[in-house]
């Protein structure tokens, strides 16, 4: 069964289904034999567990790891392998930069080459955000855009930017020009297809007068490319769903997603709290709620166990406030994994709770990833649990006479 | 998601993987309402089943009953159903004939007909081994290759031989020619395909001459042809994900599939404790190991219930010899269930124990079918292993930004 089977169901209707997304909540068994959840003093999420039903969820498919793009498109029922964003969409969505379908986004590394073009430090001594931002206007003030197309240099962070060109029949087929080790230069950024010449002539152009227009830069002197992306327009939450969505998020790269799937984006939050207030005010407005924690995979990344435990139980405490909005749907789960003893994402599958007044409970009564072996939702594809949030919400009709 | 995603995340490392098949594994409940692998005393799976995580594997999909070669291709990877491949491939694998791209290779079966051409044994008696390569030298020295083709006889074992063709623009689609009953005549080896009508002529001719040929035998006086099927190179373990294989296997057959995959071939055993003889005076030069046992699928196929059981458990109490080796990644399995009450293969799911410092533990604590339907990978598709497996040897980089 295809995931796109479940828009041609979906019929109108007022539920709400909230969304709270722990980033990164499976884990691994730490020292103690328990995975961070296990570990977690959880009484909130267990009682919704009982009443819930549970299960696994596989972002992308058996042993893959994914990358916080397609994990999230899984989430939202978009398949993460079709869908498979670019990295020069993602950090133009987080920075809020405003894509059009003429647009090839490129991220770009700053970088520090010596008087004979050879890079000596990839990362131009990961220069500060100010000195970013002062790089990106002086490229900007005097870059002369080649044959026809515009060219737009957006500060991301230290040493990270974001090159948009906009044009007509520009293609992503580009090498990535990082020579991913020091004394070598720069790679051209050749064409991989023939289609991709015109775009790899722009993008000569573009490097060359960098070089000229950085030249005096100590640090900041040339421009490394990688994560070419052409933009495309995806189907909104509301075209495919019906759904008016609110994303409540404080990392930028989750809000830039959202706002690709036609969310709408909550003030800037800094704390699970805040989100919870804004969920609060916001409740009456929209039908369906992405809360994003984005603490529980920077203590997992960090590799910190008892740290990330920490952060499971106070998104726990905080959990009473969700369901007393009384949604029809109140999903808990992760993005992926990222247990503590890996310091990054992994492949495990993420634990879920699905509550709602018409789903079918099993026995599972403690949400952890080896309880959730047991769910009534088994094992299955990340990209499914939409379809299953809007029909317990009876946002589907019948398929079929 | 295809299996071959997991081919575009492949990096190397330096962990080894050990896949334990024993072959048929999976059983049905015998008198005393356990299956071969409950009933057996296993200590040394259980301690690796709790360790580890278990799961149920199907070959290829529910219900179906597979052959030893499409399961075998699952094991490794490798999609059973778009790689189904020809009996007759199979054959030339499993006898070490050197295939090339140019060749057809036909299943024979040596038949006796009447003197009116009437079949009225299929199996011309089962001759013995001597026969048979005598019956094939004097095709070999007395046949006139048509249409500058070469034709080439190579004896099997008893009544079955492998028919090679090698030449340009042969066709497998050929009609089997075994009739099915006795009292008829063969049937000709008619084009399926309009492309095939050379290879119908070529084989025409092949029969007819063979016929001449073989006039004045007493039993093997003609040739049914089945099991046609076009020689084709599978990319191999090493292409798709950096593993320098190692086949570890006493039966032809499973030598040939592992050939066919690019693995190297351990010198012949005879006994488990030979192959992991050999597994430990190897294991510094390879990645991935294959060791196949056979015994278990052959006490099934008997109906020796009791048999298989002892096998299983002479298996294990070889068990701590592997897991002494230390390997990253451990996993025992079957390559589809053998159930002794059905002495026959089946279709029931291959119970499967991951063990590894990576996994995720579930609460399984006893290596059983029973015990397996509880295992922390779920209920997966045979050919989604060997991604886990990678994923867990840390062998596979994150998907998508």
């Amino acid at each position: 069964m295809h995931p796109e089977l479940i828009d041609t169901l979906v019929i109108p209707n007022t539920t709400k289904i909230i969304f709270l997304i722990m980033d990164g909540l499976g884990g691994l068994p730490g020292p103690g034999g328990q995975t961070e959840l296990e570990a977690a003093q959880t009484p909130n999420l267990d009682a919704l567990a009982k009443g819930g039903v549970c299960g696994l969820l596989d972002p992308v498919g058996y042993g893959i790891t994914p990358g916080s793009g397609p994990a999230h498109f899984a989430l939202f029922g978009y398949d993460p392998v079709k869908n498979n964003i670019g990295r020069g969409i993602l950090e133009g969505a987080g920075i809020d930069f405003p894509m059009t379908e003429r647009d090839l986004l490129i991220r770009v590394n700053f970088a520090t080459v010596d008087k004979n073009g050879l890079v000596i430090d990839r990362r131009a001594g990961r220069i500060d955000n100010e000195t970013n931002r002062r790089i990106c206007r002086k490229l900007q003030e005097n870059i002369r855009a080649p044959e026809a197309v515009e060219v737009m240099f957006q500060p991301v962070k230290e040493h990270r930017a974001v090159l948009a060109i906009r044009g007509d029949g520009l293609a992503e087929e580009i090498q990535e020009t990082d020579p991913q080790q020091l004394g070598k230069p720069p790679l051209p950024p050749r064409a991989l297809v023939p289609a991709a010449a015109a775009t790899e002539r722009i993008l000569a152009a573009v490097v060359e007068q960098a070089g000229e227009i950085l030249a005096d830069e100590p640090r900041a002197n040339m421009l490394l490319l990688r994560g070419y992306a052409k933009y495309r327009r995806y189907r909104s939450l509301y075209e495919r769903y019906l759904l008016e969505a609110l994303a409540i998020a404080g990392y930028p790269m989750y809000r830039g997603i959202a706002r690709l799937l036609g969310m709408a984006i909550g003030a800037p939050t800094e704390t699970v709290e805040e989100e919870i207030a804004l969920l609060r005010r916001e409740y009456g407005k929209y039908d369906f709620f992405f809360l994003h924690v984005k603490a529980t995979d920077s203590r997992g990344e960090d590799g910190n166990f008892d740290g990330k435990v920490k952060v499971i139980e106070q998104v726990d405490s905080l959990l009473p406030d969700i369901v007393a909005l009384g949604p029809e749907v109140l999903v808990v789960t992760g993005d992926h994994s990222t247990p503590a003893t890996l310091a990054g994402h992994s492949w495990h599958p993420s634990p879920v709770i699905l509550a709602a007044p018409t789903c079918r409970p099993d026995r599972v009564a403690h949400f952890s990833e080896r309880d959730c072996i047991h769910g009534g939702l088994g094992r299955m594809p990340m990209m499914y649990l939409m379809g299953q949030a809007l029909a317990h919400a009876r946002r589907l009709e019948k398929f079929g006479a």
